[in-house]
C-alpha cells in the first residue's frame, strides 16, 4: 500500500460480465483501493462465486441491483456495462461528484455521426462527448490525471493504436495504408450464451467477422488521426481465435520514403522505453502467451527491404490491458497512485 | 454399392442437431442409401450448409418442417430428436410401415417408471417400449434384423456396456461393484447457445456434472442385467471434457475370486474378435483421438494383482458409434446391407 | 470404382509424418487404389496403426526401409519426405516409368538461386526442375494430366494462390501490393518433438514466425507471376494457430482503379464455377472448421468502398487440399479417373 | 509485507522448467522475499525471459550453472530438477545451514525399496529420508514449521491426499477401496520436447498413463496409511488431459457402515473449515478452471444412496497447489510468515 494515499472506495456496474469481474478481481488484490458494491443486472442476489467460482474465498460479495444511493460512499464507479447503457448513468454519477470510469464504447467518439452510425443508436449524454478522456496512458497520460469521465479504450484499438501512434507521429508511415488484422480470443465476446460461441463451434476453428463494420474502426481511426495530426485511414479484420484470452495483432504499413530500421527503433524507444506497461521487442516477434494475465503490451515489427513494408505485431490480455487492467492503470492515474500499483 | 440390393430411401427428423447432421453426412456418403428429405424445427427455411458450411457442395437440401406426407416415399425415418419428441411421432410412422431409428432415450428403458423417474415425463407410447429392439449390434445383432423400431444406444452407454458385457455375461466380474468415470466432449450437450457450454467456460476446464443422476444410468445397468442375467448395479459419473468430440470411459471393477488375465482376454476375443467395429487392444490403453471420426470403439484394460482390480478403458467417438454411426450400423443390418457399407 | 479403370499400385515413401499418413489414410479408402508399401525412415519394422492407432482395423502394414526393388509393382510413388530429400530418389523412381508425386518442396521451383537462398541448400536434380509439373489443378489440370513427376503445392500457397490468380490474371488487383495473413494448424510443422510445439506452449496462444523468410514465398510469387504474366510481389506473414488442422488466409489486396464488385464476382465465378473443389462463398466470410476433414478451399471476400481495398479470405486443411488430398486429386487427374474419387 | 519479519533470500534450482519457473514467478511478487539466483543445466546464460516471455519486464535475472558458493546469502533453496537429482545436492545444502523445499520425489517415501521400485534407482542420501518432512500444511503444519529438509507433495498425491484424509483419519471409508481417476493438464509432464506432448497429438484427445504403476501412489498410500493409522490402498489411473494446467481427481470410495452426510460434511468442516487454501464445496462439483492460477485446492463429494458409494472430486491447478504455490506456503510457515503471503 501506498503509506501517503488514503483507501478509496470503487463501485463496479456490470460486473457479472468478463471484463467487470475481471475489474473486481484485480480491485480485490489492489492495496489502496475497498470495492464497495458490485451490481450486475442478470445476477441480482446471487453471490458473486456463484458465477466466479475462481473468486470464492477472496469475496462474498453478492451482486445487487443498481441504484445511486448504494454508492454514495464510493469515490470511483467503473463501468462495464454493454453498449448504449453507460451514457444514462453517467451524468447523474458525475453529478454526485465521483469519478468514472467507462469499459464500453459510449464515450469513445467525439463524433455523434460515427457513434450512430457503428453503434446503431442515438447517444442520449451527448453534451459529455466532448469532456470525456480517452484512457490510454501511453498516449494521454497527462489529461488522465484530471478527468473525471474516463473512457478506457477498446480492446482491439488498444492492441492497434499503442503500436501505430509512434510511427504516426513521427511520420515514418503512410496514413492511409495500414492493413491490420486482429485475433481475439472468445472472451472478447463477453458472457454470453450463443452457438456461435460455444466450444463445439469455435475450438479448431477460426473466422473473420465484422469485417469492415466493426465499431472498432473509428475509434482507431480518431485516436491515430489525432496522434498523426492528419487524416489516417485503417483496414481492420478481427477473427475469432480458439482461444480464451488475449488479442494478437499483426499490422501491415507502408513506410514513407527512406525510412530506416533505426528511425523505427528510435521512435518506438522515445515513446515507450520508460512506460510500465509497454514491451518493446524489437525484430522479436511476440507471442499471445506472454501477455495473457497481464497488464502488458508486447511489440514487435519487422521492415521487410524486399516487399518495403513495414509489418507490425502487437499482443496484449483483451481482458486485462484491453479492459479493466487499463482501466485500473487509468484509476491509479487519476488517483496519484503508482500506476503500477495493482497490476504486477 | 452392394450390387444386389436396391437404394433406400431415408429421410431425418431433427436433422439440425449435431446427431442428425452426423447421420446426414454418413447417410450422404452411403452407396446404397438416397437421402429423402431432412426435418429441423428451428430451421425450417434455411439450406443445411448454412447450419453445417462443411456440408456445402455435397447437399443442397433445406429444412423443412416436418409432416408425414413427405416421407412417404422413405422407407427409413432417423430420428434425432430432443428427449420426449420420439414417442410423440414414432406410432404414425411404424403404422405407415416404415421403419424407424431413434435415436433418442424415449425407447431405451422398458420400465415406464425408470423412464419417469430419469426423464422426468410420462411416456405417451407404452405400448410400443416391448417391441423397441436395443440397437447395439455387438450383443444384439439377431434382434436388430428384424425389428421395425431400432431404439439406438446413448453414447454413453455405448462406450461402457461393450466393454462390460462379456465380462458380465462370463461372470467375471462383480455385479454390484462396478465405478464408472466417463469424460465427453462437449458436442455430446448438443447444438446449443449456453454459458456453459461457450468456449471461454470449458477451454481448459473439466467438471463432473449430473453425478449418480444422469439418466444413462439405468440405460446402462438394464442392458447389463441382461447380459448378465441379474441385477447390475453401477456408479456413473459423466464430465464435461475440453474436446468437441469423444467419449472416454475408466471403468474400476472386481475381478471374482481367481479370475486370470487369460480368462480375460478370453472373453474380449470371443466377444469381438469379429466384431467389424471393435478394437480390443488388450493391455495397450486407448487414446480417445484413434476413434474420432470413426465408428470403432476400441478397448484395453489392466488387472491390476496388487490391488485386485481390473481397470477398463474404451473410447468412442460420441457423434457416430455413439449416435450416428451406430444408427447407420443398425440400418445397414435391418437392410441386409454389409454392416460396414458406408462407415469405414 | 471407375469401372473402366483397373485398379493402380501406390507406395508412400515418409508414410510416417503426418502428410504422408493423410495420404495413406485417403488411398486406402480409394476404389481404384491397392497402396503396395510404406516406407518411414524412423517407423522401420513398426506397425502403421502403432503410429497411427486410428488406422488400426483399416490396414496391418509396417513401415519398411526404402529400396526401389520393393516398389517393382508401384505405378504411383508418392514422396512425403523432409525437404532436400525427395530430389534424390526421384531420378532413379522417374528412370524405372514410375510416376512421382511429390509433396515437399523440392521441385517447386523452377530457379536453382531461389532454390538455394530459401531452401538453405543446392538442389541435386537440377535437369528435372523444368520437366516438374505444379500440381494445382485450378490453374494447371492439362499439364498435370501427362506428367510423370508432379509437384505437389505447399499448403499456405495453396490457400493463397487459389484466390488471387484469377484476380491476377483478371488484372483486377495491383500485382506489388498484396499482404497475406495466414494461419497454420499446428500438423503444418510435422510430426515433430519440440518444446515450441507442445501442448502446453502452443494452447491458448498464437504466434508469427519466419516473417518475410519462409520458403513459400518464392512459391507463391513464381506460380501467381505466371499467372498474372507479369512480376507479382507479396508479403506473406505465417502465424502458428492452436488448432491441430488447417490454414485460413485473410489477404489485403488493392484493385486497380475502377474495378467493381461485379467483376470480381465475375472472376471467381469464371474460374471456379466448375472446380470440384473450391467453394466460392462471395460475400460471406469462411470458417476453418467448414473445411477440416476435406479437400475443399472455401473463398470469401470484401472490396472494402470506404478504404478502397479487397480483402479475401480463404481456407482449406493443409493435410488435405495442402497435401495428401490435392495430391491424390493430381493422382486421379494422372490416371484418367474421376477428379473427385477418393476426396468425398 | 510482513513488517516484523526481515526478508529472506531464496534461489532455485531448476528454474528452467515449468514448476521452478512457477516459483520463481511466485517469488518475485512475495512481499518477504528477495530471490538470489536461478539455476537451469540446459539454459545457462540465457535470459529467463527468453525461455518464460511472460517475465519480461519483471525480472533480467540469468540462468546460471549451479555452484554451492552461489548461494552463499540464501536462507532458502528451491529444488525443482528431475527426479534423482536433488538427493545429490541436499546434503550439502543442508550443512551450510540453509533451507532446502524439494520439489521432486527424492524425499517422498520413507521406504528406500518403495523408491526403487517406482522411480527405478537407488538413493543415494539414505540417511535424510526419515529427517524429511512432507510439506502438506493441511496435516503436518507444525512439523513444517521447524523442519530443514521439506519434501514438498506431488501435484496429483495433493489432490486425492487432501480430501481423503480427514474421511480415513475418522474411520469413514474403507481404506481397502479406493479408485482414483485423475486428469492432469499437460504441464505436469514438465518441459519438455517429445511427439506424445505436442500439440497435434494431445489437443482433442485424452488417455490414460501409468495405470498402477504410477511413482505417485506409494506416496499416495504412505501418506494416507500414517493419517489413517491403518494400511491404505489405492487404484490410480492418471490421464493425460487436453489443457495446460491443472488436476481434476475423481475418486470413488465405500464408506463404511451407516456413515451419513452429516458425518462426512462434519469430517470436512472440521478438517478444513479454517484452512485458508481448502475451499469445501459440500455437495456442489468443483470445475478445474476454478482454480487454475491460484494455491486454492477446490472439493466437493456426493454419497450416493443407491449404490452405496462416496464419490469425491477435487481440482487443483498443478503448478501453484501442486508444486510451486505449496512450496511457497511450506516456506511461509517455515519462516513464520502469514501462510499467504505471495499466494493470494
Amino acid at each position: 500500500m501506498n503509506n501517503s494515499a488514503k483507501k478509496i472506495t470503487v463501485s463496479i456496474l456490470g460486473a457479472s460480465g468478463y471484463s467487470g469481474a475481471m475489474a473486481l478481481r484485480i480491485l480485490l488484490r489492489h492495496p489502496d483501493v475497498t470495492v464497495g458494491k458490485v451490481f450486475g443486472t442478470t445476477a441480482v442476489g446471487e453471490k458473486v462465486h456463484n458465477l466466479y467460482p475462481s473468486l470464492r474465498g477472496l469475496t462474498d460479495m453478492v451482486y445487487e441491483e443498481y441504484a445511486s444511493d448504494k454508492v454514495a460512499d464510493s469515490e470511483f464507479i467503473f463501468l462495464a456495462l454493454p453498449a448504449g447503457h453507460a451514457m444514462n448513468v453517467v451524468p447523474e454519477i458525475l453529478e454526485s461528484g465521483k469519478k468514472v470510469i467507462d469499459l464500453s464504447g459510449d464515450f469513445r467518439l467525439k463524433d455523434p455521426g460515427l457513434y450512430k452510425e457503428y453503434y446503431k443508436g442515438d447517444h442520449s449524454a451527448l453534451s459529455l462527448l466532448d469532456s470525456a478522456i480517452y484512457g490510454m496512458p501511453e498516449i494521454n497520460r497527462k489529461a488522465i490525471a484530471s478527468t473525471s469521465l474516463l473512457s478506457n479504450p477498446g480492446c482491439y484499438p488498444t492492441s492497434a493504436i499503442i503500436p501505430l501512434a509512434p510511427l504516426l507521429k513521427n511520420n515514418l508511415i503512410e496514413p492511409d495504408d495500414i492493413s491490420i488484422s486482429s485475433l481475439s480470443g472468445v472472451s472478447g465476446a463477453g458472457r454470453k450464451s450463443s452457438v456461435d460461441l460455444s466450444f463445439a463451434e469455435v475450438d479448431g476453428s477460426v473466422k473473420a467477422y465484422k469485417v469492415g463494420d466493426h465499431q472498432h474502426i473509428p475509434e482507431i481511426e480518431s485516436i491515430l488521426s489525432g496522434e498523426a495530426k492528419k487524416d489516417v485511414t485503417v483496414n481492420f479484420v478481427p477473427h475469432l481465435l480458439p482461444a480464451v484470452r488475449g488479442i494478437y495483432t499483426t499490422t501491415f504499413t507502408t513506410p514513407r520514403k527512406n525510412v530506416t530500421s533505426a528511425q523505427i527503433e528510435d521512435a518506438f524507444h522515445n515513446a515507450y522505453a520508460d512506460e510500465p506497461f509497454v514491451r518493446h521487442l524489437g525484430k522479436q516477434v511476440p507471442e499471445l502467451k506472454s501477455v495473457v494475465g497481464s497488464n502488458f503490451i508486447d511489440i514487435g515489427w519487422k521492415l521487410d527491404k524486399r516487399t518495403g513494408k513495414l509489418i507490425i505485431f502487437s499482443a496484449i490480455d483483451n481482458l486485462v490491458k484491453g479492459a479493466a487492467g487499463q482501466a485500473v492503470q487509468n484509476m491509479n492515474i487519476m488517483s496519484g497512485f503508482d500506476e503500477r500499483e495493482g497490476l504486477l
